[in-house]
């Protein structure tokens, strides 16, 4: 038996491309003489489809797709994820289910048992979980499928679920295990994955074979990376990641595991192939081209475009220099250079004559009030005003170049430099985009050394550091990471060596801050735990604030 | 027997101000001589409070002052929500529970059976369901506990759940039934929720004592409207809406029915008041007293601004009226004329020079493009950042004034007349603003009949009306509503006699503008679908966009 997996990048209730793209798939895998293709879970729909899968309307077109994939499987069996209308009136409208499709007809429906409730998953909210088990028996193979999650509580070992879907299915004695998966990129999930997938297939002495989506829904990137695993556990093939990709395995050459392949995992690599794709497909999706973004000379906006440039083309990608009468000389120099070294378009506009309008406009009511933040965000919204006003004229999106550091704590303003449609590194850590630059600079230099070697500053006040008001960054993202990625309590925190006024004080920050990043663009998760639909957090709470 | 119900206002994760409150409400009712007195559910933590609950540290203040409600039980028995934390490792870490507390003791705990997870509400990311159904013997009474939701699916006739919790409760023959709820406001609610008390109270020929929580958290406003239902379905009392009341009833009278209390449920009243009370829990648990907004003489600032001064009082409303040099004449004395009436200060700021600045400063890049939506969007962030200066010098939290409406089609530029900390009437279909304007005014002129009467306009370009752009909004809502509050396809609402094209137009730019809508201020939450948390829409999405 020859199985096929399909590992496509599928875009969120567009039936009639993500159709097209099975059909391709489906006649690419008859050509790789396969018996069985395998595509992602919820592949039709796209993942997350969060509340389309409210609309009835939305449901009649799954199915109508779902009858015209069924008919493409009279030559070759196709395993596929899709939503099924819940038959009896108790529990949820839908389940989240793999369909094995074979001679032009729905052959077995298996339900996903364990749904996904944290984080970024909102399953439980759509879908009744199963509670019933069984086995498709095609070609003389007994097959046991899963949907994602499934696999993913070993012996009941994880804290979150109450059942092992494998262990239900033992009794039936399945000779291989088949699981559709959307699976969301983060630097360390690649491998939890690897992990997952070889401890199934030791447990139950089983080949698996594992699909996942690839390519980016907003800020949720899916890195591909579907797995076939021997019986013994090793890892017959780790398919590419961040690219569509079709490949037929011999279960035989599985069982028999005459080969190993498995990719290399570099936390930094992998972060900035997975922003290329989510800064691509974020455009690609919503039929846009061009770029647009603010370029300050330093490190953040560097790296964010250096990125935008790899992504979209550096032709695409519109650099905006907006000096102020603080910024220092090297900005301009820098940014310029930046911009020659992609060779991108960019334009300058100096702000100053901008913000003496609004402070003459502002000078009866503000008096002899002394500069304070006011006129610090007076400037960055006069820039956030050029940028959308480049952006409404040509047509560019507009990228945010706020890091997860700045975004934690609230640096940033609100309608100025926190503007843009996506935010590139909203979820890389500042010491995480002095990597990213170096990065990028590994085979020649793009982003120019004065940018990655200065001391960080907003340049909104004279002689102003971002220092002035933030511990160091590799400090102050060690506190980060220990209270968003490992949600320990100040106590914690501080027991592990940091300053306790310090953690008080930056807790409470990250706290108060909820409402500037409750109105930030979405941001491209590449860690565990993001800022946005993943994080969830009260704005009006007085919890370590 | 007599049993006391404490409605309270709580504060999300100010355990210490919290307890302090129920410190006071147990202390009132012993005076009143109540036997027990019941809080709502979560007292402790407040509802909701998200993803506080996947930090231990809160859990365990949450203990800890779940220990200081226990010693308060000595002499009255307690009944409050709080978390509890799993015992066993499988399944989800904490239980949604109610407690009976006594004699300084924790003497039952029934954890919460049904956990709603749609629209706003998440708690299977949070909580594992109950299995487990027992009764509190008490001074000769048999007590069923339950939480919010567990009364919700009476003899498992609601779709979304499985089980029926007081069904398994029947066997021990309890006396009474007490819910411990967090069941946030919608202009229907008040009526569903009795409506389903009195169901309960029927069906198992007991008397129900209910009791909500009242006040807003962000965008959630909880109404209060406790409720006591007689065993034949009447309803003793219902609590005061919007207010916190602590009122002790005798089982033997509710049993008997000796009285019938319900209040009237005007649906504008209702949003009037919820809204209030939405602005004054924002401003308040932040810590804030002072409003700002802009005031273009049109009805949606006019009703905010009436709003905003009746929660906070009208000297602490600031207007900022910016006319452009597309301003009608009469926008500048209708603004005038509310903030006259209301008693409130205001300023009066031109932006023809700031817009003029960054045209000039953008010609030699626009050349001669001709003046489009970028030119009318220059104009509305003007008045953003001018708003916003005014908030950040004067610590002023800046109102937002966009409707509904608007907010589902987007007409509304992002930055600029989107700015702002929470948004009013962002929950409010336009013509529900305009009866809130007759409502306002129904003890006198308070909005401008002008402000009523005029072609709604942004004024943003040379005669321009919305009625250019969109349908009349009596249309334009009821398409709306279908869409969103009913999730109804583009097929069933055309079917329901509304324009095809139209219908394609209006759904269509509802699904493209979700990217403005992820990154605008939390909007007061006063129907059964709003914007924000609970409606979770991809913005790559290609579904009838």
């Amino acid at each position: 038996m020859r199985i096929c997996l399909a590992q496509l990048n599928y875009h969120i209730g567009n039936f009639e491309e993500n159709f097209r793209k099975i059909e391709a798939a489906v006649n690419e895998a008859i050509t790789q003489k396969a018996d069985i293709v395998v595509f992602g879970e919820l592949a039709l729909t796209g993942y997350p489809p969060r509340d389309f899968l409210e609309f009835d309307d939305f449901i009649a077109l799954s199915n109508q797709y779902l009858d015209k994939v069924t008919a493409l499987s009279s030559n070759i069996a196709i395993v596929i994820g899709a939503p099924t209308v819940n038959p009896v009136v108790e529990g949820k409208d839908l389940f989240n289910s793999a369909y094995f499709l074979a001679e032009g007809q729905i052959k077995y429906i298996q339900h996903k048992t364990l749904l996904p409730t944290y984080d970024i998953f909102d399953e439980y909210r759509y879908f009744e979980p199963n509670s019933e088990f069984g086995i498709v028996n095609y070609k003389g193979k007994k097959i046991a499928l899963t949907v994602c999650e499934d696999i993913w509580n070993i012996g009941n070992e994880n804290p979150l679920y109450v059942t092992c879907p494998l262990d239900e299915m033992k009794s039936f004695s399945p000779d291989l295990v088949i699981n559709v998966s959307a699976s969301p990129f983060d630097h360390n999930h690649a491998a939890d994955r690897l992990a997952i997938v070889q401890e199934n297939a030791i447990r139950y002495n089983l080949p698996v074979f594992y699909v996942n989506h690839v390519g980016a829904q907003t800020e949720v990137i899916f890195d591909g990376g579907s797995v076939v695993a021997s019986p013994n556990g090793k890892v017959f093939e780790e398919m590419v990641y961040f690219k569509e990709a079709i490949k037929t395995f011999d279960l035989q050459s599985v069982i028999n595991h005459d080969q190993e392949i498995v990719q290399q995992k570099n936390k930094i690599a992998l972060i900035h192939d997975a922003i290329i794709t989510g800064i691509k497909d974020y455009f690609g999706k919503l039929g846009f081209t061009k770029a647009i973004l603010g370029l300050s000379g330093g490190i953040d906006s560097a790296v964010t475009c250096a990125l935008a440039a790899r992504a979209l083309g550096p032709k695409n990608v519109t650099g905006l220099l907006m000096p102020s009468q603080f910024s220092s000389d090297h900005s301009v120099e820098d940014a310029r250079a930046l911009a020659e070294n992609l060779g991108m378009p960019y334009e300058i506009i100096t702000i100053k004559e901008l913000f003496e309008a609004f402070e003459s406009k502002l000078k009866p009511i503000f008096t002899d009030l002394p500069f304070n933040v006011t006129e610090e965000n007076i400037q960055a919204r006069c820039r956030g005003i050029l940028l959308m006003a480049m952006s409404n004229k040509f047509g560019h999106i507009l990228l945010n170049t706020s890091n997860k550091s700045e975004m934690a704590v609230g640096y940033g303003t609100l309608y100025g430099d926190l503007c843009g449609g996506l935010s590139v590194l909203g979820d890389v850590y500042k010491m995480d985009v002095y990597a990213l630059a170096e990065y990028i600079n590994k085979d020649g230099i793009v982003i120019p050394e004065n940018s990655i070697q200065k001391p960080p500053s907003a340049e909104l006040r004279p002689d102003q550091k971002d220092a002035d008001s933030l511990p160091p960054y590799d400090v102050l993202d060690e506190i980060l990471h220990l209270y968003i990625e490992e949600r320990k309590g100040p106590k914690e925190i501080i027991s592990l060596g940091h300053d306790e006024a310090l953690v008080s004080r930056i807790v409470r920050l990250v706290n108060i801050n909820e409402f500037k990043r409750y109105q930030t663009a979405p941001a491209l998760r590449v860690s565990s735990k993001a800022f946005g639909m993943g994080r969830r957090m009260p704005i009006v709470g007085k919890y370590l604030s």
